[in-house]
């Protein structure tokens, strides 16, 4: 696509500004549509004849603000959303160059949908990159997951070339229920476990389960992008419950919903802790209206100063919660590989949604983690990963304090692999200081980059000073050092002011 | 659960066969309900005081009849559709012991779906098992696999930690665009191509794209029942349009669709391939109605005779084709990878539907495959694979004429896994002969055990007569032998009739 762009050198606006604007506003004049992709960075630059870096910061001014959206190496995209806040949505389907004559019909999209954020959504990645929620790849445990492997291979080759069992390797599924009942206190069998390719595929599977068109389903807010996103490509109606320093409030939760989606270990994106009194309310309310509860433990692994408090799943005496987990934060979502624990009634249905959706897991994957978990691989890996990241944490909100005052208002940082920073008066909002830190060489995410949904302006306006900052994946000098240039980023932000 | 059983061993009547009664009448009677597990073989036959061979033998007549679906390891379950043919079908969700007093409520499933056959619907498999689209374990390339398994880890063991782009690792979407364009004459790059786990899950992504309650499907009748189960889940109304000896019958294509589902290289069932005349068709017909067309191409490594015919894909002029390729069938279903390649306009959507569904593909599995395509492993698989399952083809056909005489009326087999076989009036229908086979040792399968859905009572009972044979995971050895066991069960039940 060569995009009618032409930029006035002798206009004292600088190029990639600019350029932000001419593309903002073809998008705004319905001249780029949703899911159109834009020209890569170095072809665009190439056309127009300037630096790669200017397209590169113009595309990235435009993801920050919603316009555009990039899907990996597929490109970058105008964003579903992009005229979201305008007067009129962009009808589904995109219609190609062919359809404006009139001369060509298609089927139309049943499809509306915005993904969530999966890699860091820069094209290139920091050199201190604080992205949320990823693993430290020096942790990975190659050497004993290479034995099982070699040992696993020669076993039972021939698991190759046969479907597995829809709900998930039997083996991994007996592995799995005893895994969450030491260490999440459920009580459960393996008859009760679903294997899933991550906790976003069982997030589908309860979608399927429990929502169409017009269904209600009760989330936090501010809510993981996955979920809320997901549930609304279902057509679910979002009914948004506030979150405060404690999780969700649960005296605001609504009167009928099919389902409640939250995170009550490590509160995405806050890092709240629901306490027991509140979990206690939750199962009541489940009962008392019955809705069913999505209980989404993606990090629960990750605790530092005191055990966890029970999973809702342990605490569900009528059967109504709905258990995720995953491997992806412990191992790494390379892996693709998590588990459902579901009340008996749905266990069916749920198998019969996962075999229509992708008939099984892989094989190998599968039979590798079983191995690794039962002989006690896993727990002494999880052993080493919270101390190890323990002591990361305190190495950043030792940093934090150490460059913007000890009064650096920090959450969320008991249990998990981020901390959530309020940032301070004299800072710009998290949107710029995001921008500059990138300039500096370093990563960090406000709370819409960073994957999370806030929904409502009062509190959009409010999120937008909050910044989150994961710590899992760098060691204590590479957090000294990270913390060190966001100072200086900050410094020389608040000098040009 | 216990269920109210009682077997009267005075009644003359085989144990098997009360039993299976007993059951059928519970189910009829809604005290046994949809999604219900059933005791476990071993459970119920220490109750009943029978042998476990009785109640495994009344378990799979109730299958045959529809009566009870097997989900793997998870167990035996009262079939979704037991009562399909009933006054009342059972309302969902399934309500435990507890709904009954009227005490508890639930939210209502929005799910109604009905699983494809994964696994041989039995709990054991026969000694010559024929069961259809099975790779054969002793001919995967394992040596190759692990000398690159070994390379890859090493190289980039980091990837664990990260996810991926959710169309796929970068280099494997290339790969799968260079062998398409060789091996099916369709000329796309990388940027068309998403990774899927197998082709049921680009299924999926199809059905979100195009797909809502409402919405027309034609699809081949008969067909394969996990693309038709899992559109009707979506609430589809499908539209069959009949099949004869090539392929499904353009003259008849409906006159309005959201899309048309098919299997042109080796229809499923059938094996019967579209000829040029009838593909043109299919495609001025799309064009002309706007629908999209869905390509399923699961087994076209597989021919014998002749280069197969030019993809669908490969002559689609006006970018309106969903084409779906697997390598569960040339390498095995245990890995769990496929792909799309979609027409331009719809790749975003579809990266957009992937990401939501389960974020990406597992990096090792896709890095390894992506390695053995590079590296000519595949191309010299395929060639191999071509000799050895033409051998096998030869064989099956040559036994079946030395066992049931030369006028034996065979289709399907100038390419593909399978061939099927229109039984002789003397031999009863597909369904006793299968379960009568099975108690010889061999494992041969009606439409229906085999995967396939007939839609309409008078197709149904021309079906009846149809037996699937699949001759991909036997040698030559096997099939001869396992072909003159399915003849001396044919005898016995000549005789005995």
């Amino acid at each position: 696509m060569q995009l009618p762009l032409r930029l006035d050198r002798t206009n004292s606006q600088r190029l990639h500004l600019q350029l932000f604007e001419h593309i903002r506003r073809l998008i705004l004049d319905g001249r780029l549509r949703a899911h159109m992709r834009l020209p890569a960075s170095r072809v665009l630059a190439g056309d127009l004849g300037v630096s790669r870096n200017t397209v590169t910061a113009a595309y990235e001014m435009l993801m920050l603000e919603g316009y555009l959206a990039m899907h990996g190496p597929a490109g970058t995209f105008v964003a579903d959303t992009a005229l979201a806040d305008g007067p009129t949505l962009p009808s589904a389907p995109v219609r190609d160059e062919a359809d404006a004559s009139g001369r060509k019909r298609r089927a139309r999209l049943a499809f509306r949908g915005e993904a969530q954020v999966v890699l860091s959504p820069y094209e290139s990645s920091a050199r201190y990159d604080f992205w949320v929620g990823r693993p430290d790849p020096r942790l990975f445990p190659l050497r004993s997951w290479e034995r099982i492997l070699k040992r696993t291979l020669h076993a039972k080759p021939h698991r190759f070339c046969e479907y597995g069992s829809p709900a998930g390797l039997p083996r991994l599924r007996s592995v799995v229920a005893a895994h969450v009942g030491v260490a999440r206190g459920i009580e459960t069998d393996a008859s009760s476990v679903v294997i899933t390719s991550g906790i976003q595929e069982g997030l589908n599977l309860v979608a399927r389960l429990l929502v169409q068109p017009g269904s209600e389903v009760a989330i936090e807010n501010p809510c993981y992008q996955g979920a809320a996103h997901l549930f609304a490509s279902y057509g679910a109606r979002l009914l948004p419950v506030p979150v405060d320093v404690d999780g969700v409030r649960t005296a605001r939760l609504p009167a009928e919903v099919a389902c409640m989606y939250l995170t009550p270990s490590h509160q995405y994106p806050t890092g709240a802790t629901l306490p027991m009194s509140r979990r206690n309310a939750l199962l009541d309310w489940s009962e008392r209206i019955g809705a069913y509860i999505v209980e989404d433990d993606y990090d629960n692994d990750f605790y530092y100063d005191a055990a966890p408090l029970p999973a809702l799943k342990s605490l569900d005496r009528h059967d109504q919660v709905i258990y995720l987990g995953t491997f992806s934060k412990c191992l790494g979502p390379g892996l693709r590989l998590g588990y459902m624990i579901l009340p008996k009634h749905l266990v069916a249905a749920a198998i019969t949604a996962k075999t229509l959706l992708n008939t099984c897991a892989p094989w190998l994957d599968q039979a590798l983690l079983a191995e690794f978990i039962e002989s006690g691989g896993l727990s002494h890996h999880l052993r080493k990963l919270r101390t190890v990241c323990g002591r990361r944490r305190d190495c950043l909100v030792a940093a934090l304090r150490e460059q913007f005052g000890s009064a650096v208002e920090i959450a969320g940082a008991a249990s998990g692999m981020h901390l959530i920073w309020e940032l301070p008066k004299h800072l710009p909002d998290a949107f710029e200081l995001e921008s500059r830190a990138r300039s500096h060489g370093v990563g960090v995410y406000s709370v819409k980059t960073g994957n999370a949904l806030v929904m409502g302006k009062a509190l959009g306006a409010r999120y937008a000073r909050t910044l989150l900052l994961g710590y899992a994946a760098l060691d204590e000098g590479e957090i000294a050092e990270g913390i060190a240039a966001l100072g200086r980023a900050a410094r020389v932000l608040a000098g040009s002011e």
